[in-house]
C-alpha cells in the first residue's frame, strides 16, 4: 500500500494513522479513572463504528489548518478527533432501518447490522457524547476558552442546523412526509448542512484550536465550505457512476429513492465543472497563505477527484 | 395549582418555568445568526420532547447547588438547561421501539409515536448536540474554563461509561442477548450509571459554575451520587405500585421484562428504608453548609417520596 502514492496521499495516511491510534485508545475496554464501567458489547459496537477505515478526511483539515497556521500540539489532534467522531456517529444512526437503511458500509456490515439496532442507537448516542468530552476535557496546553469554543463550534456545525437537520431535510426530500421537489437552491442548502456544515468547521476548528485571527478563521471556514460544496457533489456523481465493490456501499441510492442531487440539475459535464470551479475557490480563500496552503489546496483536489 | 402547595414546590415550579421559558427560546423555528435553516418537522419533535412536562429536577439541583454556593447567574443556569437537554433526550432514544418500546410519556404520545421513528432519532441526536452547544457557547461572565470543564463532566456522565452505557446494560439486563441475573450489586452499578450519573453530575454541575473549591464539588458530587441512588429506588418501588395514569407512561414494565431491580432483592419496605437511608446520606453530605442546604436536602426528601 505505501509504494506508488504521491508525498499527499502519504501525509494523508499518517495522519489517518495518528487518529487511528488515539481513536483506539480512547474505545478501550479499559475503564478511566472515575468511571463505574464499559458494556463490553457498547464499545465492540463503537469501534466496529469508528476504527479501521475510512480517510480521516476531517481530522486532516483540522490537523493540517492548524499546522499551516503554527499548531502542531494537542489541541489540532483534540479538534480533529472530536469532528471524526460527529462523523462516525452520524454514519451509524443514518445506516439504521428507520433512517437509510444500509447493509454495508466500507465494505463491512453497518453497525445495526453487525449487532442490533438498539445497540447501534446507542452507540451512535456515545461516539457523539465522546466527541463533546475529548473537546472539553481538561489539557495542559490547550486553555479552557479553546476548548470551549472548539465544542460549540462542533455543536453548531452537527446540531439542528448543521449536519442533523440536513439529514432531516434530505429525509423529507425522499418525500416520506408528502410531495417535495427540489429546486437547486434546496439542494445546495441540504448539502451544506448535511455534509458541508462539519467539513467546514473541520477547517475552522484548525484554526481555533491554532488560536488564530478572525481573519485567518474566516479564510478557513470558507475554504472548508467550497471543499464540502465539491465533496458533495463528489459523491452524487460517485453515486451514479461507481460500483458498489469499489464504494463500500451500494450506489445509486438517491436516484432510486428519486432524491434530486445537482447530477440532475447541471447534469454530470455540469456537476463535473461545478466541482472543478468550487476546488478552484477553496484554493483562492487560502491565496493570502501561499505555499504554505499547498497541503490544503491538495486536500480540496483529493476531494474532488477521489474514487471512493 | 398554585395553592397549597409548599414553599420547596412553589420553588421547584418557579425555576421549571425560568428553565421553560430558555427551552422554548432555544428551540424557537427562527433561524439564529449565522444558521442556514432550522428543518419545521425536526423542530417541532424537539419541542414536543423538550417542552411542556417534568419536574425540570436536574435543573433544579444545578441552580440550588450554585444558588447555595453564592452563584444565581447565567453559568448555573446553563448547566441546568445543559442537563436537562440531555435527560430530554434519552428519553427520545429509549421510548424507540428498538429500546423500551413505550408509546405514552408525561401522559402524551412518545416522539416516534407523534411523528415516526426517524424523526425521533434526529431530534434525539440534535437536543443532546444542543446541550453541548448551550454548555459551551461564549457567555459574557462564564469563563471558557467553566465552560469546558462543565461540558466534560456532561459528557462524561451521559455517555459510554454513564447514562448510554446504564441504559446499555439495562437492555442486557432484560436478556435480548443472553441470559442475565443480575445480583444486587449488579443493579446498583447500572442505576448509578443509566440515572445515576447524570442526577449527580446535575449537583457537582452547580459548583462548577459556581467555581467553588474542589472540596464542594466533592461534597455535592456525595450528595447527587445518593440522591440519584434514591431516585431510582423510589422509581422501582412507583414502578410496582403506581397506576399508568398517576405516572402518564406504562408501569410493570420492568417486572414483565425480568428484570431485577432493588424491590426484588430487598422487598418493597427493604427498598423504602434503604430509600431514606439515601436521603440521609444525601443531606449528611451537605451538613458542613447547615441551613443553607435546606433546599437541596428538601429535594432529596422530595425525589425519593414523589407519586410521579
Amino acid at each position: 500500500m505505501a509504494h506508488d502514492t504521491t508525498p499527499f496521499e502519504a501525509r494523508l495516511r499518517t495522519v489517518a494513522e495518528i487518529v487511528e491510534r488515539r481513536l483506539e485508545a480512547l474505545l478501550s475496554d479499559t475503564p478511566r479513572a472515575g468511571e463505574i464501567a464499559r458494556p463490553a458489547r457498547l464499545m465492540a459496537a463503537m469501534r466496529h463504528a469508528a476504527l479501521a477505515g475510512g480517510k480521516r478526511l476531517r481530522p486532516f483539515l483540522a490537523i493540517e489548518a492548524a499546522r499551516m497556521l503554527g499548531c502542531e500540539g494537542e489541541a489540532a489532534l483534540r479538534a480533529g478527533l472530536a469532528v471524526e467522531l460527529v462523523h462516525c456517529y452520524s454514519l451509524v444512526h443514518d445506516d439504521l432501518p428507520a433512517m437509510d437503511d444500509d447493509d454495508l458500509r466500507r465494505g463491512k456490515p453497518t453497525v445495526h447490522k453487525a449487532y442490533d439496532d438498539a445497540t447501534a442507537i446507542l452507540a451512535g448516542d456515545a461516539l457523539l457524547t465522546l466527541a463533546f468530552e475529548v473537546a472539553t476535557e481538561p489539557a495542559d496546553d490547550v486553555p479552557g476558552e479553546v476548548r470551549a469554543v472548539l465544542a460549540a463550534g462542533l455543536a453548531r456545525a452537527s446540531g439542528l442546523a448543521g449536519m442533523v437537520g440536513g439529514q432531516m431535510l434530505d429525509l423529507a426530500a425522499e418525500g416520506r412526509w408528502g410531495p417535495r421537489a427540489l429546486a437547486q437552491a434546496d439542494i445546495r442548502e441540504l448539502q451544506a448542512m448535511k455534509t458541508g456544515a462539519l467539513l467546514a468547521f473541520s477547517a475552522q476548528a484548525g484554526a481555533i484550536a491554532a488560536q488564530a485571527s478572525p481573519e485567518d478563521e474566516a479564510r478557513l471556514l470558507a475554504y472548508g465550505r467550497a471543499l464540502g460544496a465539491a465533496f458533495q457533489i463528489a459523491d452524487d456523481i460517485l453515486d451514479r457512476e461507481a460500483t458498489a465493490e469499489a464504494l463500500g456501499k451500494a450506489v445509486g441510492k438517491d436516484a432510486g429513492k428519486g432524491k434530486g442531487t445537482l447530477v440532475d440539475t447541471l447534469g454530470i459535464d455540469g456537476a463535473r465543472a461545478e466541482c472543478d470551479r468550487l476546488v478552484e475557490a477553496a484554493a483562492a480563500a487560502l491565496a493570502p497563505y501561499g505555499a504554505r496552503a499547498e497541503v490544503l489546496e491538495q486536500a480540496a483536489r483529493f476531494t474532488a477527484a477521489r474514487k471512493a
